[in-house]
């Protein structure tokens, strides 16, 4: 059986030697095998910098989003292939899912991201505008731009299509290749996932590579423009971190590693209580979720002292009903481990733990099979441990990497988010609780210590995604022994693989560099009204100056009886003189704003085809009867969408008086269409 | 002459020996000796940790914020003794002013974005609602609270005010004690500076302490809790993000190294242009200020090949002018370096880049001195190096920390780019153009190697802060060789110090922990109109619901006619029915809020006393003539202010039609009394 080959600078190549065997979880068969012996690491890399790299950064944020969004379409197209593959690694139909449609669910987040929350560009403006001086000539703006390194994947054999996926899909819209490395036990599942990938055509050549086996001399040539992300122990997170070129080089490095992740049971939740049945239902659930292999399995469970029995009963009951076995048998709803050498680790573990804690359900040695043989295929019983003594070392510091939780008493709202704490660090926590103070007190008190904290209650149960799912909205990754690692976090992500720069000039130049207009830059008024030009021909900058308008008492008045709103500024000059930021009565702002599209709108049919919304307002000077308003309106940013005949434009408005003073400025965002027609 | 004592647990200590003594840098003379030995920094590290952070975490982010800007005011009026004791350093006037002048800018720069930017509140909410549910139930919202240890300063030599309080500020604001180790050469002053915090009485106890001396063991205590920043040499900073704790703990670790940080003069920048002068006097600038000891100073200056002999001419001739020596002697415009060592240091650095370059100004062994003795004083010349060929390794890998910089050609934007990111990561780049194209090519061109970079033309030179200033408001650190660190960069700064963590539940309970009503929580309708309720009363979920109100043709006429809105889709049935997005006339936008005002505004006088904007509005279905509109606003954040009798209140607007669809939603921004009368 020939080995697993990779897929480095530009072709799949296999390796110079057999290498570690791989086999079926389930029936102890071998698969394949796997060795990264005689691949070029370090050309792989300068192929990605050198070919992948430049191909990406050819392309908009838009563009790298919509691509992603067609990959994760034919991804779940071939799924099924995947599913085959995942059933060996020991997982069942659900595990699967939470692999591979979870995997999938992340490219089509980043999908959407990408368009909605980045520009269709390739420099990303991050935060506001800062001035920097009192004339307005010199401004500060943060843009990122893409690192021109490679994303280098270090994964963990538990999700061998989510792991890689969760890690191109941010790199990939940042505009940087990635390079995979797949953990050694279930390489063949993501190697056929690469496969898949280079089958679609979709991605461009050298922005993802493939490298089975073991990382070898990988780490020795990356460069400050690299950045490695890690998923898998804490132990090896630490060797990894320490590497000489990573710390010389200080290349990005983050480690998503397993924690002692922590759910709590509020006071509230007595035996009977929905929040005790859901309490008891997700812990059962973590538990044989990927037979307990998941980096935010909950491992410590805190219940209300009184409730420990109540607790340890009713999730023994459940646990006593899932049936373990071959993953494709029916009723079978827990698998195998990995590996066998993954049971003896999770025995090692457990044996460390049952110095302080006694198994209420399960035992290390022992488990019922469904159509499986417990000597060849790498099986373990579901395991709850109690401990009472909650100062003992080991429930917060020993992870068994399976089945197996340990649940323990907690007397008091600090006594539990002092146990919490004592994880140093997790990826997440849950607390299930109807109390709401509860839930605000624990997870304030506790949120130093988490990455990610669930509160689960009756109004969310039913749409709860659960405590162990990480999503690609959110940041995974936790403080301390969880790595203090950050990963996904929706465009947080991206900018993660994007060096963040300060950049500083005068109005004209931070508009050159951001493609936003700034106020201060230079404005257009060629004789066309900016409402007559199509996205194809409106550039930053182009301007429409409308006004004079006299705004009268009448005005005022009028607009008070005709929309209803006599707020007593508008209407009551005895009482609007007293307020401490008028003089009298003053126009409504929304009559400000209402009479300034007046004065900036151009009537007739043409490219621009709806105001969708209006932001950032802020009234600056009030307006007076007598006052005069002219707009100034200035095209300031144009989003073309890549997938209609229109785009966004949003206009910089900014109302004077009379005296040349800002009234109001504001943006307003319309739709646009790309060509007249 | 007694040892510097550290502030530690509470108290002022002496070391338990002399240690090494510190000498004046312009005379020579013995001003101090220094040491750690003794200090139980395990215990003071305990002390932030038990005393410091508690305290700090009682108050809000605008307290905080408020009492930097106290301490920077009494800060300001003690200067002149910091100023005393910095010429002791080698320091000018100048000098002293960007270190302490700089330093008490940063107070006030956080004092100041602490208010404006951040609630009045202990939980910082980051980003968005993110939906995670079809139904709403189910949300993620991010937030960051502050870590529970403490934030340990490692500070360069260099800027002994400015280096501690720039570390300070965001670590203040967060809730995080600082624990403040300054370089030894100059910790003299840094202790003065601690001092002067302590009479201030301003900082709660335990916020801000100071060892002096050597860290010790001090690193072998830190948790998972607590934060390095470290400012000095890349190779120390190699040496302590290695440390077994950092690296086993993953703590929050940033460097701040030296960089080759680099020039470019434009290829318009000719001999007699503005841009030639501006490029040659902020060379010269750069060279002479701190005698060139900034890490942001301009090691490498890069010019068109044909402008190297008029730009080495000019730089050389201004360089001519600058007269070295005692820095409180007149006219004297460069000191000393910080002490002799450090000039061996430099003359070292020298030898190693004057093997592929030559002087065209100054000597590394001769410099004519005013008032001072270059024997006794740590004197050097200013120089500037000439090198033709780029190729060589030394002028881009070899920084001589001290008045020193090297001049060298370019023949193309894309050469100009790879020869700026041959530095492998600097703090800051500047680029002297009047030419936007070129400065955005650049720019965006080397944005990846670069934490800030500033481009210099005549719009902004008046007001150009310059190449070497950090400010606050930006991002302050580089990748790479520049330690891959970020400082500073405003709110940016403060949330370095928090764990950021994403919470996940139902609205009620996001709205429970931010303290910001969330769409699907409590509303209350108690029978008082919200207008009517002062801070003190009003609770978030305070509602009030208007309407409806029918909107007819009429309506939407005389709006067109009274405004001058008359854009077709308002004014025209065909045109409007030709619209992709409208079935026929549609009501304007500005018409629906303004009748949603006057839907929920209560009229009378009382505590709303403005409204002062409006943010995040989106049209989200069309009003046709014939809808009835109905507007529900919800107290949605309630800011009260420290230094007023009103605070801001945000609410949410939420304008349905007869079927129950969101027309339109946005926030409205008022000022609210704190109490009645």
């Amino acid at each position: 059986m020939a080995p697993l080959r990779s897929y480095v600078s530009g072709g799949w190549q296999a390796p110079a030697e057999d290498g570690v065997p791989l086999h079926d979880a389930v029936t102890g068969e071998l698969i394949t095998s796997v060795s990264s012996k005689g691949i070029d690491l370090a050309a792989a890399l300068d192929h990605g910098r050198r070919t992948g790299g430049p191909a990406l950064r050819e392309l908009t944020f838009h563009q790298r989003a919509a691509l992603l969004k067609a990959l994760a379409s034919f991804l779940r197209e071939h799924r099924d292939e995947l599913y085959a593959l995942s059933a060996r690694t020991g997982a069942t139909r659900t595990d699967s899912m939470i692999d591979i449609d979870g995997g999938i669910g992340v490219l089509f987040g980043y999908g959407s991201k990408g368009r909605r929350e980045m520009p269709n560009d390739t420099v990303y403006v991050d935060g506001n505008l800062e001035p920097l001086s009192k004339g307005g000539t010199f401004l500060g703006q943060h843009i990122c731009t893409p690192l021109r390194g490679v994303a280098v994947q270090i994964n963990a054999f538990n999700f061998p299509v989510w792991g890689p996926l969760e890690k191109l899909a941010p790199a990939f819209v940042a505009g940087v290749p990635t390079l995979i490395k797949p953990a050694e036990q279930t390489s063949y599942l993501t190697s056929r996932l690469v496969e898949l990938i280079l089958e679609s055509g979709l991605l461009p050549e050298g922005s993802v590579q493939l490298v089975c086996g073991s990382t070898g001399d990988m780490l020795d040539h990356l460069t400050e423009q690299d950045l490695v992300a890690f998923t898998g122990s804490a132990s090896t997170a630490q060797l990894l971190r320490a590497h000489p070129r990573i710390i010389g080089n200080a290349v990005r490095f983050t480690a998503e590693a397993d924690s002692l992740n922590c759910s709590i049971l509020g006071p509230d939740g007595k035996a009977g209580t929905p929040e005790f049945d859901l309490f008891v239902k997700a812990l059962a659930n973590e538990i044989t979720t990927k037979a307990g292999q998941k980096c935010t399995a909950i491992r410590r469970a805190f219940v209300p002292t009184e409730l420990m029995d109540d607790v340890s009963e009713a999730v023994s009951a459940r646990l006593a009903k899932v049936k373990v076995g071959n993953p494709t048998s029916d009723g079978v709803r827990m698998g195998a481990l990995a590996s066998l050498e993954q049971r003896e680790e999770v025995r090692r573990s457990l044996k460390a733990l049952m110095e302080v804690g006694r198994p209420v359900f399960g035992s290390p040695d022992h488990v019922d099979l469904v159509d499986a043989d417990a000597e060849r295929g790498a099986f373990i019983s579901p395991i709850l441990l109690r401990v009472d003594d909650t100062s003992c070392a080991q429930p917060h510091e020993v992870e068994a990497f399976g089945p197996v939780s340990t649940l323990m008493p907690y007397t008091s709202t600090d006594d539990v988010i002092s146990l919490a704490a004592r994880g140093k660090g997790s990826l997440v926590g849950s607390v299930v609780t109807g109390d709401t103070a509860f839930a605000r007190d624990v997870v304030v008190g506790a949120a130093a210590w988490h990455g990610r904290m669930l509160v689960l209650d009756t109004d969310s149960a039913k749409e709860s995604t659960g405590h162990g799912s990480p999503m690609p909205h959110l940041v995974h990754g936790g403080p301390g022994r969880a790595g203090g690692g950050e990963e996904m976090g929706g465009i947080r992500g991206v900018l993660h693989h994007m060096q963040r720069t300060a950049i500083q000039g005068s109005p004209k130049v931070i508009t050159a560099i951001t493609n936003r207009w700034t106020t201060g830059a230079d404005r257009t008024v060629d004789g066309v009204h900016p409402f007559r030009k199509s996205l194809a021909e409106l550039k930053i900058g182009d301007t429409v100056v409308g006004g004079p308008r006299l705004v009268t008492q009448e005005d005022v008045d009028h607009f008070a009886e005709f929309t209803g709103d006599k707020f007593y500024a508008h209407t009551d000059a005895e009482a609007a003189a007293a307020n401490p930021f008028f003089d009298g009565i003053v126009a409504h702002g929304y009559l400000v704003v209402s009479l300034a599209a007046g004065l900036f709108v151009d009537p007739a049919p043409g490219p621009v085809l709806a105001n969708y919304g209006l932001e950032n307002l802020r009234f600056l000077t009030p307006t007076y009867p007598g006052d005069e308003l002219t707009v100034t309106l200035t095209a300031k940013q144009i989003t073309p969408r890549a997938d209609a005949e229109h785009g966004e434009v949003r206009w910089d408005a900014d109302v004077t008086n009379q005296n040349g003073e800002s009234v109001a400025k504001y943006d307003v965002l319309t739709l646009v269409a790309k060509t007249h027609g």
